[in-house]
Formats: structure tokens, C-alpha cells, sequence
């Protein structure tokens, strides 16, 4: 008999007769004749409730149904006289799948998320992760739907790469040479006779190459991993992070603006509709101010604030913060939260940031001193979105790239791209992971990924 | 005025009097007091054909207007006259957003692919590449499809990693250290001083992590980069690819048969609703026989063919084969092929392979003989997916790591899992550019990705 998964059974309208139930026992409580379980399956943050009398065939192993074994439940389903549930299952079978000793690490109690992190592969069986994780896969859906619906092609950029978006350094490094002893030339390493015959390393970012799929199929978006070898231990960093990056042909600052707005908001607005019950979690437990926030972000129209006046407001008042802001500066956390959470109390674009802290690659503006940058700022996180039109002038890009100390030798292909047919395009990168802390109230970004990869942290 | 698409354009039913189209000229043809323009914006195929009388603005710049310029046009959408479309653009201006000098390496003309591998950024913007990319994004598209209805949840596992899921090498290492001058230790690199304190390396499957969530999840589902430093040039691998991996709690080994089954369906189906247009391409141009492939795809019921039986019919045919085939010995691409194209003419599912040729996750039947192992084989690709029933008994795990030289110490949480609740699960990984292959017909790997990783290639 196949298995119901216990989302759908919660959801009946009618009595569907004889059903079969798979999952995990989270509780289990006897009486006098008779016990009672609760079974997750993982589909759904509910349990259903079995009801199991002491006659039915299996229940002899009842005693070794403890939290964490794994059990198939045969039985009627029935409306549930309790208040919490409309259905629960009297059953007529039950067999014990998989026990689990009383070493089991998630016993009934709470336990901290600094422990949970070192049982990384047992976590999402707990209420929390199990929501974080199902809430990340309908977050990740609802990504895919709001670029395909609106006509964008969906590109794999690549993860291995020889160039540096960033121009930043930190990256991490690929090879296939034997570390220990590798093949070197006046004292160097030769990389002429490793995998790729020259130095490779963990992308950064996919902007460089999605902007020659938009510069050939209009509207393309990448969703990826990215890497950064920061050694660097916060709440907010990982070395291994996902990125969406959509680039757009034809669009500038403007549409880039409007398009990050509507990202932000479409996707918050699928969360709220298509998973309710795992963000009420969310809302009890983590952050009770957490769908004020998310129906605060569907209700405003973001701020749009140049950088120069950010810094004018900054500067009112500077005493709150630990770092200056002139025009010039790059704005911290501190800044934009303040921004975003104390000044505006909702979401703000920052644009037109000084050239001086910006990427070879942002479309210089008629001012000269500005690039058409822009950040998205939301409360609670800081930045959650970067991005700015680029620079589509073949002669002032290159002189860029030379300011910034880039070789354009090795970017022959990007200046290809502005050589021939160049048009006006914008772009930005969303952090993930910030999404998700944004949509959850998770507040480490540990917390939101199934495995973090941060300093020293390779485990699973 | 904001740009419409082509797409939309030639899908109108009725005319929305004037439009702004923006894109890159295919062809220009000139004419007593008028041009003719095709122009694509990468939204579909087809280009939309502008007529721009001399006297319209902007058409002093015509002459400039050359195959590969970028150009804005606006102007009424009008029925057109030629059988081939509907709609043409009788233009009103016509602005050069980015002209494309004669320097411009796709002149209209017959491109090899090799010659167009080394322009991968300009590739897209060819007729042939831009449909392949289009599909590769609605075939995305259709996988998440797919497995969101069926209640899956979409995980991320980890890029960088310190297992190795195939104990099979080939593992491209990944490190943070300065590589000329790693610090060492008894002539050999301290790993305690890189980033993650261990040796790392880049993942070449999620399916162990994927075990993890699925047995507390239900059913799970990665799409992520996977990577094998595998030093051969063929036209069927590459040094990153994209894979498919779910992973089913309570299901058994038919249960992943079954699934693998709708799945390659599922999207074959997708694909031919949903790309008609850029399908069509590759079964004119590329492979003719593509349609009848795909249809009998969909037509057919997959053959269920035990290995043992297999070798059987293999052994009847040994004269026509390099390798020879006896049990015990994996079968190589020729026989895959021979059995899905020449012997059944339809897809295969070949299962039950000796448990000596099979890694130690795959669960042991009960003949001792075999594990429950399954590969789908398709005509012209050959293995497409390949599976298994997972071993869910701690013991018999353990002694089969041993047996492999995995050292279960390495291992504890993937043992983990076998001890606290086990249940049976089943899952399998697909290779995406495999797919792709099969549902375009394009017979080389490194064209239906956008930026090929293969041994000494890394530009871009």
C-alpha cells in the first residue's frame, strides 16, 4: 500500500478510508490498553497523531517506538476529538522501520543552535530546521517563477574560473596538482602542467559572464553557488553562499531599481501565501516581529535615496555609530540598518555611489564623481541586494579597468561584448542566504543553509 | 516607451499599434529608399523584420547598422506581407544603440563549433546556441517542475566538501593557502593552517548529504555543480557539470524506477509543449531523427531488464563489441547502446548489478550477489540516470565501507543516520548536460553549456 505523506492527510475534506503513513515519532505517550505517537514525515511542520491499541499486530514492539524510530502506520483516518487537528489515525498496524537508541541525540528538549550545528545531518528533524529547510526550497521556487514568468532565460555560469569578478582577492584556489610535491619552475609553482595549464579558482560572482548571455538573449538570471575565502567569523559570512544574479539588456538604473523592488516583494509575498504554517514557527519563536516586518516590505514603496543624501542624513547623526560617513566612504552595516530601521522604518535603494569605492565594471555617471550603483537596504539584515547598470562604453571601461588596477588583456572577452553590439544593461546580485534571513528571522546565516562552510568548518 | 519583446510581438492577435523593439541586427538589406532589417532580441528564434523607409529618423546612421549592431526601433506593428510571419515593423526612428565593426566574428555564415567554442561569449547570439541556452533554462524550469508538485523539497548540499562520495579520486582539491609556499610539517602540507583547517576538495555528488535530509524530509532533490578532475577529452564529459539528485525516504528500489521513469518523461514532454520553436531548430539542422526520439520516449514503457539478463543478450552479440561483457564486468557505452537502440529500440532500466563493481551505499540483495543498483540507458547517450536502493543497515554498511576501503570513522554522521530511525530510501542522479544532449541532439558536451570546463580550457 503506498504511503500518504501527512501534508495531504491534514488537508482531507473527507475520510479517505485505509491509509499508510510513514515517518518519524517524535512523542510517544501510553495508557492503559492503548498509545498514543506523534509522526512527522518531514512534509509538513504537523504531526498526525496515531492512536495504537494494545491489540493491533506489531504493538508488541511498542516499548522500542521511541523519539526518533521510524515507523509504518496502516489505519483508519478519523476526525480527531482533540482540538488541535482535524484528523488523527486509529491504527490497525504498526511497524517499528527503524529504531533509535536512547543515545539519540534529539531527544524531547530544547537544545541550542550552536549544538544543532554540530549535528548538522540530524538537525532538520527538529520543528525549526525542518521549516527552515522546506521554506529555503519554496523560496528557491519562487525565484525560478518570477524570472520564467517574466520571460528571463536561466544560465549556469561557471564555478571554476580563471578571472576575479571582484578584483578582491580572497578567493579559494582549484587545482589537481599534488600539493605536496608539485611540479614547479624557478621555484614556483608551474600551473602550465596542472588541470587547466594555469591557476584556477572558486567564482566570486557570475556577473561577468551572465552579462554575455544578456548581451545575446535579453533577460537571463543565474541562481548559484559562490565562494569567498574570508576568514572572517560573523553571523552574516559564509565561504560558501548562494547568489542570484539577474542581468538585463536595455535596462538601466531605473529598471534595475524597479526590478529588485518587485523581486523583494514578489518573493516575500510567495512565502507568506505558500507557507504559512512553517513562518508562524517562525514568528512565535524567533522573531516576533517578523510579519510585521514582511508585511511592512509587501506594503511600502522602497526609499530611493542617492548616496549623497544618505550621507547628509548620516551625518546628523553620526554619534550613534562607530565608523564616520563623508561622501567618499563606503556606508557599513551600522549605517544602513540605521537607515532602513531607525530613519525610514522600511526599505530603502541607495544610489549613485562615489566611483572611488566601486567595481570597474559600474556605468560611470555624467558627474564624473558617481558610478549608477545601487544597494537594496532592508531592516533587520542591512544590504540584501547589490547592483548597478554597466559600464557599456567601450573606451571608458577600459580606462576603468585601468584605474582599478584590472589587466584588460585578461577580460578580452568582456570588452568583446562592448566592441560589438554593446547596449545599456543593469544587473544585481541577491544574497540568499540574506533572503532567507530576512523571510525567517533567523539571525545566523548558519542557521539557513543545510551544511555551513565557514573557517574551519568542513564537517559532512 | 518601454520595449516589448519579439516574442510577445510575434504572438500578437491583434495589432497594439506603435512598439519599441530593441536588439541585435541578423541581416540588413538595402533598397531604393528603404532597409530591411531582421532583428533578434534573444527572446525566441525569430527575428522580427523592420522596414525603415529613408526619410524616418535616425536613418542617416543606416549604413552602420551592420550584422551584430544593436539597435532600438519604434514604429507600428503591421501584418506582414511574407509567408513567413504575421507581424513586421513598418519603423517611425531607428536609433544604433552599439554598432558591431567588420572586425565582428559572426558574419553571417556557416560557424563550426569548434571555431565558436572559442567565442563562447558571442556564441549565444547565433541562432543554433541561443535555442540550445533558451531550452537549457525551460528544462531547469521543468525539474523544478517536476519535483515541487510532487511535494519534494529543493536542498542545497555542499560545493566544498572533505568526503568523497564515489571513494573514486579524481577530486579537484580546494585551498586557501599560498600554493608556492604552504606552510609544512614533516615535508608535507600542514592543512591545520588552511581555511578549513583539513584537506577539502570539490564535491563530485550530494547524494550522502542528500540521504540526510531525505530521512527528514521525505523526499528531497538537489541541482547543483558537481566536478571530477577526470584528464579525458571526450565529447560526453567535462571537468563541471550539473546533476539532479533525489532522494526518497520509504521507497524502494521499483519506487526509484518508477520515478526515474516520469521523470525523464515528465521533462521530455515539457520541453516539446514548451519549446516547439527552438526544438525544431535542432531537428532540421542537427539531429533528424530527434522527434521520433523524443516521441518514443514518451510512447513507450522503459524496459525492466535484470543486469544478469543483460549479459545474456550482450554475450549473443560479442563479435560486435570492443569490450567483453560477462558478469561481473560494467558495462561500457557500446553495450548501452547496443541494448536501448539496436536490441529494444527504447529506453532501459538495467538493474540488480554485482555488488562488486557498485560503491558501498547501495543496498545488498538478498543473494548476497547483487546490489539493488539501477542505471537508465536512452538511445544515443546511453547511461542517463543511474540509482540505487541505498543500504539502510547499519551493519552491513559498515562491513561494506570496509570492503571498499572507505574508513567508517570518516563516515560517523552518514552511519549516523543508519542508527537513529533508518528507514529504506531510494534516489539516483541524473547528468543534466546528458539531458540535454538527448533532447537537443547535440552530439558534444561543451555545447550545451555555456562556458565548457574541460582539461586546459578555462577562458572565460
Amino acid at each position: 500500500m503506498n504511503r500518504t505523506k501527512i501534508k495531504q492527510l491534514l488537508a482531507a475534506q473527507t475520510a479517505p478510508g485505509t491509509v499508510r503513513v510513514c515517518g518519524w515519532v517524535r512523542t510517544r505517550r501510553d495508557a492503559k490498553g492503548f498509545s498514543f505517537m506523534e509522526v512527522n514525515d518531514g512534509s509538513c511542520l504537523e504531526n498526525i497523531q496515531v492512536i495504537a491499541d494494545a491489540e493491533i499486530e506489531g504493538y508488541s514492539r511498542v516499548k522500542q517506538i521511541t523519539t526518533g524510530a521510524a515507523v509504518s502506520v496502516t489505519g483508519e483516518l478519523k476526525p480527531s476529538p482533540g482540538r488541535k487537528q482535524d484528523w488523527e489515525i486509529q491504527a490497525a498496524g504498526i511497524s517499528l522501520l527503524g529504531p533509535a537508541p536512547d543515545t539519540y541525540p534529539l531527544q524531547k528538549k530544547r537544545h541550542s543552535d550552536e549544538f544543532l550545528r554540530t549535528i548538522a545531518h540530524l538537525r532538520p528533524r527538529t520543528n525549526k530546521y525542518g521549516a527552515a529547510f522546506r521554506i529555503r526550497s519554496e523560496l528557491s521556487f519562487a525565484i525560478h517563477r518570477f524570472f520564467h514568468d517574466r520571460g528571463f532565460t536561466y544560465i549556469h555560469t561557471p564555478i571554476i574560473t580563471g578571472s576575479d569578478c571582484e578584483g578582491a582577492g580572497e578567493l579559494f584556489q582549484v587545482t589537481a596538482l599534488d600539493m605536496d610535491h608539485p611540479p614547479k619552475t624557478n621555484g614556483r609553482v608551474d600551473y602550465t602542467q596542472d588541470f587547466f595549464e594555469k591557476p584556477a579558482n572558486l567564482t566570486v560572482s557570475g556577473q561577468l559572464e551572465a552579462e554575455m548571455m544578456a548581451l545575446a538573449l535579453g533577460d537571463v538570471y543565474t541562481f548559484g553557488p559562490t565562494f569567498r575565502a574570508e576568514n572572517s567569523n560573523t553571523s552574516r559570512h559564509m565561504a560558501e553562499f548562494w547568489m542570484v544574479e539577474p542581468e538585463m539588456s536595455f535596462c538601466d538604473l531605473v529598471g534595475d531599481m524597479d526590478n529588485a523592488e518587485a523581486f523583494i516583494k514578489y518573493v516575500t509575498q510567495h512565502i507568506m501565501t505558500h507557507c504559512p504554517s512553517d513562518l508562524s514557527l517562525f514568528a512565535r519563536f524567533v522573531d516576533q516581529t517578523l510579519m510585521e516586518t514582511l508585511e511592512n516590505i509587501n506594503a511600502s514603496e522602497f526609499i530611493r535615496l542617492p548616496y549623497k543624501d544618505a550621507t547628509r542624513i548620516l551625518s546628523g547623526a553620526k554619534d550613534r555609530f562607530t565608523f564616520p560617513v563623508d561622501f567618499g566612504s563606503d556606508l557599513q552595516t551600522e549605517h544602513e540598518r540605521f537607515l532602513a530601521e531607525t530613519h525610514f522604518k522600511q526599505p530603502v535603494i541607495i544610489y549613485d555611489y562615489p566611483r572611488s569605492i566601486k567595481p570597474f565594471y559600474m556605468r560611470v555617471n555624467d558627474d564624473g564623481d558617481t558610478v549608477a550603483a545601487m544597494d537594496v537596504i532592508v531592516p533587520r539584515i542591512g544590504e540584501i541586494i547589490g547592483g548597478s547598470q554597466r559600464e557599456d562604453r567601450l573606451d571608458i571601461l577600459y580606462q576603468r579597468m585601468i584605474e582599478t588596477g584590472i589587466n584588460p588583456d585578461d577580460y578580452w572577452w568582456y570588452l568583446d561584448s562592448r566592441r560589438y553590439g554593446s547596449v545599456y544593461h543593469s544587473g544585481y546580485g541577491a544574497g540568499f542566504e540574506r533572503l532567507m534571513m530576512l523571510l525567517t528571522g533567523i539571525s545566523n546565516i548558519r542557521d539557513v543553509i543545510p551544511f555551513p562552510r565557514t573557517p574551519s568548518t568542513l564537517e559532512f
